[in-house]
């Protein structure tokens, strides 16, 4: 048979160990944070029924749906006359059950459905899991990756948003990554559409104010005029393009703006309250802007919307979120609302590393190697490498008895092993071994008897 | 749209709060203890290309593959004639490039291959993830399961067969399971064969001795008989079959029937070797067994053979592995020696709950719940619970202000939360809060500005 090279699929990744180490680093400072603010973990089956993927993400998120063949003779029941189409979506939905989780919030929806017995609510849960979508790879993209969801549902307390905010500041504090959070209310977004009567320009109407850096205040207008909108309600906008100062100084202006729009009034109040409590009880670290231009998920939001932003590096977005009134109605229990947060993993993943950050502990995995010149140095090595373990320190030694002193200490090197342990003849005789930091180049003699205590 | 139940696909799982603290409890420990060893994680993409996959597995492994259809118009590239035999795995391959890990072995040998130049050799990797098999499920067999394998490779030293002994003693002592290591050699079974001059028996001759305790040596000798082995062959191994005694007992009748075999001789002394030099490293606190009716892997191992058996409860094999000698040669990689282990994460939970070994503070979420009166209360709540996550303690505040006492104490209960913090007018006219300890019940007052020290 002939042997062709090994290849992954595109779009997806092997993990070195120096990359586990750092991903590891990455998903157990979140999950930390996650757990110190009372989330509980879940997983859900990699695999879920497709009529539970299905019209959930638009048509073109059906299309990037991965499905699974049915096993066995998986066109048994399906006509002669289905298959005169070519592959279509409808013929796969006949020969596929089954589909990969495509992000984790549908699953989530799905377990909270089919586990509301058993819940108890509010229930805060987080998710660390791998979803997969048949998007072209590119830079950054890929088609299988990590999510990091954290969300509580039933629960419509603000409360919640403020510990949101504390998450957030609390994990880039203890990642070192200088962010900003931008906070926005889909109530006020749809203020201004009410006030202006133009609920179908809502999405025009943040790109152009999004432009207003860049562009500035006249083609920013023209633009506008050019989306539909007359004269006055050009006017009436021009407050809120030109939107400046604190927060306290824009959600003053916000609310005179906004005054005649319940809805509109009712999300500077809670945009107000959130960022009020949050300075009540300390602060963050962070920034924390009120920015209308946030709009993510604008068919899903109904309240706070949340995006992080990295200030030291270009990188869009690396963490979003945000309150949604209907988590669980279109599998039949409604009612059910929440809010949550994601940290997109793989671009912090890059942030870190661009900015280099990484604490150095965090990338160690074995701390001490014994190098030895042959089988009796080696038997001489393993009590020691025995009370190393058994005092909870990684350690190791060459396997191979004997081999070259350059290609055990380029093992030491290569698995980046800060400590290396010689021993040879005369370190067997005196008992007193030579200890070596492969960062530094010192070496010591030491007493064999005390090696656990230089740890 | 009608609204459907929902359901995940059998054979598939969700994993609630609780059953992943206990998993992730079983898979700390086990990453643990191969850190400690000096065993550096990796992680492979859940896809890999199906000829990849396709021939690694026999036969049936190949029909147990989830295939994964190809995205868009997956019959672009077939003719209408291919279509005439129905789902047949040749038409599956024709429309599927794609396909589930069904291990974490051939993905591991694809990736030492695809990676050879930047590996330094002993390359000693473990790996923690999901595996996927179109089996039929059934009690305790699942359709998506977790595999956590270790191996080294670019080794022959047995000291690497040793460390695995020192592994799955130093994994079962942790947990508090106690077991049986069971070992045998490949070459040991390969020496019998040859001695006998059967080796296409070397299953039955494996079968029929392991019945011996059951069925007694008369019936195991007629079984052989039925077999086709001869009456000198059957008397040749009596001694094996009657094999009793220590480790060291056994050894020296081995010795002594394979004499005529140097391969026999050779696992016969591979044995010896790990067993002596685990005994001289202080031992292992389980039994450790020679055990000649081992036989997993037949068509894979080439040296040493392990199993681990729980002995407080039947539960078949729990862990296993083996010493191979050609993990990558299907690659076009040769001779690329190894030895690994598989712990069965999923049996280890059973057992693990059949006999309620889990630590307590394994299994504990949030550790502390502020259960206020009101809105006053809640903003009292809100610095001291600030105060008790900086000092890294789980905490949470029940986030609807003035919700029902019964209702706060009943989601404490459910969640497991073993102290709840309770403040009501009197606490914040005094300032001093009421603790109570969930598991016995006890209730004191203690200064809310100490309340830290508490934890």
């Amino acid at each position: 048979m002939a042997q062709v090279k090994p290849s992954i699929p595109k779009g997806t990744r092997d993990f070195s160990p120096v990359e586990m180490a750092k991903r590891n680093y990455i998903f157990n400072t979140i999950k930390d944070v996650y757990a110190l603010f009372g989330y509980q973990q879940i997983e859900t089956p990699s695999m879920e029924n497709l009529s539970t993927l299905m019209g959930k993400y638009g048509e073109e998120g059906d299309k990037l749906l991965f499905k699974i063949l049915d096993s066995g003779n998986f066109l048994s029941d399906v006509k002669p006359e289905e298959l005169t189409e070519g592959g279509t979506p409808k013929l796969a939905a006949r020969i596929c059950e089954k589909g990969l989780r495509y992000d984790l919030t549908v699953p989530f929806a799905r377990f909270v459905t089919m586990h509301r017995d058993e819940l108890t609510f509010p229930f805060k849960r987080y998710q660390i899991q791998p979803v997969w979508r048949a998007d072209r790879p590119q830079k950054g993209r890929y088609r299988e990756f990590f999510q990091c969801d954290a969300d509580v549902v039933g629960s419509d307390s603000l409360l919640n948003e403020v510990e949101i905010c504390q998450m957030i500041d609390e994990v880039f504090h203890r990642f070192g990554i200088n962010v900003a959070i931008k906070m926005n209310n889909r109530k006020i977004l749809a203020g201004i559409a009410e006030i202006l009567g133009a609920p179908e320009l809502l999405v025009d109407i943040t790109v152009a104010i999004d432009k207003f850096d860049k562009i500035g205040i006249d083609n920013v207008n023209k633009e506008l005029a050019e989306k539909g909108l007359n004269e006055a309600q050009i006017a009436q906008l021009q407050p809120i393009i030109l939107l400046q100062g604190s927060n306290v100084e824009k959600l003053a202006t916000l609310k005179n703006v906004l005054a005649a729009s319940e809805t509109g009034v009712k999300g500077v109040e809670e945009l107000e309250y959130i960022l009020a409590k949050v300075e009540k009880l300390g602060g963050t670290r962070c920034q924390l802007d009120i920015d209308l231009t946030l709009a993510r998920g604008l068919n899903y939001y109904t309240g706070a919307i949340f995006e992080v932003k990295a200030l030291d590096t270009e990188m869009g977005s690396i963490t979003g979120g945000g309150r949604y009134d209907n988590l669980t109605g279109v599998f039949g229990m409604p009612g059910v609302s929440g809010v949550g947060i994601s940290f997109g993993a793989d671009r912090i993943y890059d942030v870190l590393n661009t900015l280099n950050l990484y604490p150095t502990e965090t990338l160690q995995s074995t701390q001490v190697l014994f190098v030895t010149f042959g089988q009796d140095e080696q038997d001489f090595a393993l009590p020691l490498l025995a009370q190393l373990r058994k005092a909870g320190i990684r350690a190791e030694v060459y396997p191979e008895a004997g081999a070259k002193m350059k290609k055990q200490m380029g093992y030491a090197n290569a698995k980046q092993i800060p400590y290396v342990v010689i021993i040879g003849s005369e370190e067997m005789e005196t008992g007193m071994v030579s200890l070596k930091n492969m960062i530094t180049g010192e070496q010591n003699k030491i007493n064999a008897n005390e090696i656990v205590n230089q740890f």
